[in-house]
């Protein structure tokens, strides 16, 4: 028997790539695609590659088709998840929440960062944190209140942070880090600022460009330092490169304090990763590529010790759109649901 | 059970992406890669999309493992074909030519525009042309054929003449064009110019240039005409732009000699390919994108009527790599083997 | 002494690019760029290109600045030049017209196809087509006028009819073109679609995309047939490809009624086009790209006669923002200012 | 009288951009262009931007032409500069090397990142360090050299030590660095990789594809730490994107040991770019794209201190072919040769 699945916020490009995972997913069906700006258009005319493959139109936000579903995606921007997750979670909903309401485990934080007040820190508490391959466990507990019948609420991991952890978890939860800061520069292609036509999104302004943005003040800083366990420690500075799907994070930091050296520093990762679905450690001699993921669940991950700094520069591809959104959320939905983690995310990326 | 498939030729574009598509295919089991000039390096070290997909390494074009193939897609130059292809047949292979080969039914025009003489007329003879929305039941045939356990043969179409020919030969075949010269402008993406690394390919020279090449000489010329009935009216511009998969046919012929408008135009795009698996019909509002198709086996067709000057402008976009090349020849694969026609091809474009 | 300059519209890609050129301008002086939008905000923060160069801010349409000018430019929408261009010649400025209002000969044509009424019909007989290389002698007449201090016009063509009738002009001009259709299928960069944020120019929505678009009723059509002398006969297919800046036209007719060979088809192109200082013709075995020309007010075009149809296929590859619009925009001003031609145009584009 | 220039190895994308700006330099006259690649073939048919510019065509190295040369850059590999330049200087050619051969201090440190001797330490000696923003006084010491007639060499700074320089050293002079690691990411585009045509070059490899490269053991390494005095410090990672030309290097170090916050930090960037020609400060909000600097020989650098992690963020992004390569060459020839610093480099990058 199918599980009947909503998208709320469909119209983005994180949801819609949701819809699109699970127009082939083997057990979940589409029954409801949100959007407040493309109610009642249909799916294959805004988004012409789903041409053939669904006739569902969005519909409004409040549409009733959602009630009907077991689990719903929650594409929406923050403060939008902490208004309609509860509801959803109390009438026994699987409820996968792509936006920030839920990431951070201290609402205290989320009301620094954010700027606003976090209203449920209750759901928050018995969410989980949509990582799989770092928080594993928090996945599959739920999967057994769910089991109950009961609903559940996943705070889903965003792109960036995702990327990095990927790369860093690795070596520090083995105690390489010597303690000092951590620098993340990561890339992302344009779609990470979403799907709203700006001066930022222009194809002739992002095309040929690549810049920094959000110096010092990126709201992902305190969800990289509260997966890794860094607080206070993370220097991030995102950029933006002209390409369309795709997110590199290279992370770098003193090794310390115990030794360690390329052999050492992939043996770890290499444990780390092993039997991973998804993540594939590629040593230090390849780098990861975001052109190798896109359109997939995957990540790559390298690591590389330089003994001339005594440093650690670990590094992470993967679509921003799939395994930093849409692949992440299907995945965490498969857990919760007890299927097998990969359902409908079984997709080899185009070569070329 | 499985089917066992080998791919001559699969370092090339459309070589390699045959083996995407054989590794999520649910009756083909991948069993050989070969390739000259890469032998011996695993498939997924030269295309990193693959890591973790297959195990397997490029082997040399004569290995044995050949031997073992119930299909032998390939995606070699052309007259390599002609010199392996007999063999694979008279042994029982269910053989899928991509090269120019065995396209041009008659072996003198072969002759005039590859400068090579066609040594084997006689397999031209019962070989099908591999483009199954408009040769079906020679594609049929086969699959009689090969039922009775005996090798068969089917020469692809090329990409320019694919998606040129989704485009006009509805209308074509009605009566609808008035027997003047037919017009064909096709831009492609710059895998059309294929793996080798020259200055053609080199990113810093595809870069932002727009062009044409090939004018009036293009050998995809003769397999349009033939494919169309338009012998020596074809002109035909190829154009290269800077994306890398895709393939757009713009074909523009005067209208006539029976009455169209733009209503009784589109009834006959949407008769013609009702109920096709891969090929839409858009009609003359909306125009096909090459991005709308990336990585699938789908075609996108659009036709105008411009009664201003009594002329038809149809159009597709297809990705070169897919229906243009790889993703046809696993559907002619599918057909001839008795399978479903879009086993393996169930693929949905990335919407953004 | 400097001749003042103003551009109405300076916020859009035509109006900032028009900027550039006169600020590096040996004999013109930039005073007043207005913009509705952008109004007060610095010239350099929105085209971070000018930093360093200029620090005008963005004033009103209307502001008082414009009226020190001797040449306006007005890179506006069409009927915003019919607005505003009579009374800055009337009081004695040299106008550039970058809008449709003033490149229609006959007022009924501009009507059909704009859907609005040409109010100054008087003021069209008296200006110039902006198209050196095609009507010098009425560029240089208003010269003549303006030496004697009164105010002239000149409505310059568009992008798409610039590039299409330096490919074709030569040979239709030379009575090669037998009288039957022009099909012309042209490439332009996400540029063309102009400045402002839509679904359209988002990166992520024109990437990896070829697309036709206006099939059989852009607004060029009549432009394009005036020029060449083809009304009624052309069919004109633009399309979208994923790079920033150029236009590619492809031009195909029928060659008649005298004989024609490529030899003497290319003597027509070099004597038309010997002593060009911006268009250089390369023959027929050589083809433009767009690549070559970005940033300048350059064009580069071949010509190519097909025997086995008795066509001709002539291209033609230029900046749509430089020779398309600015670029060309100068070279006018220069010409009617008395100015040596290329006066401020002296630019090599990038070699990569 | 103008100057005679020669370019060795002009084919090379560094060479051939020398080229583009000899052209228009209004004191240059280029006279040679060697390369052994495409001797005889002329620069134009290699290169089309250049058609109409010049009639030249390439020569190989040992052409006498170069002999009348008083100038001459040298675009070649490292170790190809060691062999040419001592004759060329002795014979007083102002030599401009482009290459690794004459950059680093110590010939050690030469021999031991490049692994070749360094056969010429007394050249090394009397040499300038090509970065005039940073080592303006020993170029024009040379100038006062040149001045008496004698040849002087120049050994100019690469791309990545350009831009990491520029953004880096006005905090590390003003002593605002607490002496730790010193990470460098940085972005380049594919043009950095060089006119070879390889699979890393290659259109469809390249495409969609953010990756990093020589993780740890980049050449660059010991002239970075040369230019800012942080041997042992530097953690550098370079990565490729998918645009053509253009370099953006994000700097991160932590402050100290004197106090500073945001403004005091803008104020000393100010100061060291008061006055400059070619380098831009554009404070800490507002971040530099490659974008903004393409075809010219200007930098923008911005500064961020972040209190949180009591760290320094400086970007700087350039033309790696510009300010990187040829536009710094020139500009350093212009030095040399007591002209104005900015003749020939009066180039504003295109808006858009």
């Amino acid at each position: 028997m199918s599980v009947k699945v909503g998208v709320v916020g469909a119209s983005g490009f994180a949801g819609i790539e949701i819809v699109r995972l699970v127009l082939r997913h083997p057990r979940f069906e589409l029954v409801a695609a949100t959007s407040s700006e493309l109610s009642g258009r249909s799916l294959s005319s805004a988004y012409p590659a789903l041409d053939g493959w669904t006739d569902l139109a969005f519909v409004p936000h409040d549409d009733e088709s959602i009630d009907e579903c077991d689990v719903v995606f929650l594409a929406v921007p923050h403060t939008a998840a902490l208004a309609s997750a509860p509801s959803l979670v109390e009438r026994g909903c699987a409820v996968i929440d792509l936006s920030a309401d839920f990431r951070l485990n201290d609402p205290q934080v989320y009301e620094a960062w954010y700027k606003v007040p976090h209203t449920r820190p209750d759901l928050l508490e018995k969410r989980a944190f949509g990582l799989p391959e770092l928080f594993r466990a928090d996945l599959e507990a739920l999967a057994g209140v769910r089991a109950t019948g009961a609903g559940v609420l996943v705070g889903c991991a965003g792109c960036y942070p995702t990327a990095t952890s990927l790369a860093a978890a690795p070596a520090l939860r083995a105690g390489l880090g010597a303690g000092g800061i951590v620098v993340v520069d990561a890339i992302s292609g344009v779609s990470g600022a979403g799907r709203k036509a700006t001066d930022k999104t222009h194809f002739c302004f992002a095309h040929e460009g690549a810049s920094a943005y959000g110096v010092g003040n990126h709201r992902h800083i305190p969800e990289i330092e509260q997966i890794l366990g860094i607080e206070g420690r993370l220097v991030f500075t995102p950029h933006l490169a002209p390409y369309s799907r795709g997110l590199l994070s290279t992370v770098t930091f003193e090794a310390g304090p115990r030794d360690v050296d390329q052999e050492s520093l992939e043996a770890i990762y290499s444990d780390f990763y092993e039997g991973s679905r998804f993540v594939r450690f590629l040593g230090g001699s390849v780098q990861p590529s975001t052109a190798s993921v896109t359109g997939t669940n995957a990540a790559q991950v390298s690591a590389v010790y330089d003994p001339r700094t005594n440093t650690i520069i670990a590094t992470c591809a993967i679509d921003n759109i799939g395994k930093g959104a849409a692949g992440q959320a299907v995945q965490c939905a498969n857990i919760v649901c007890g299927l097998p983690e990969a359902a409908g995310l079984e997709l080899v990326s185009t070569p070329v």
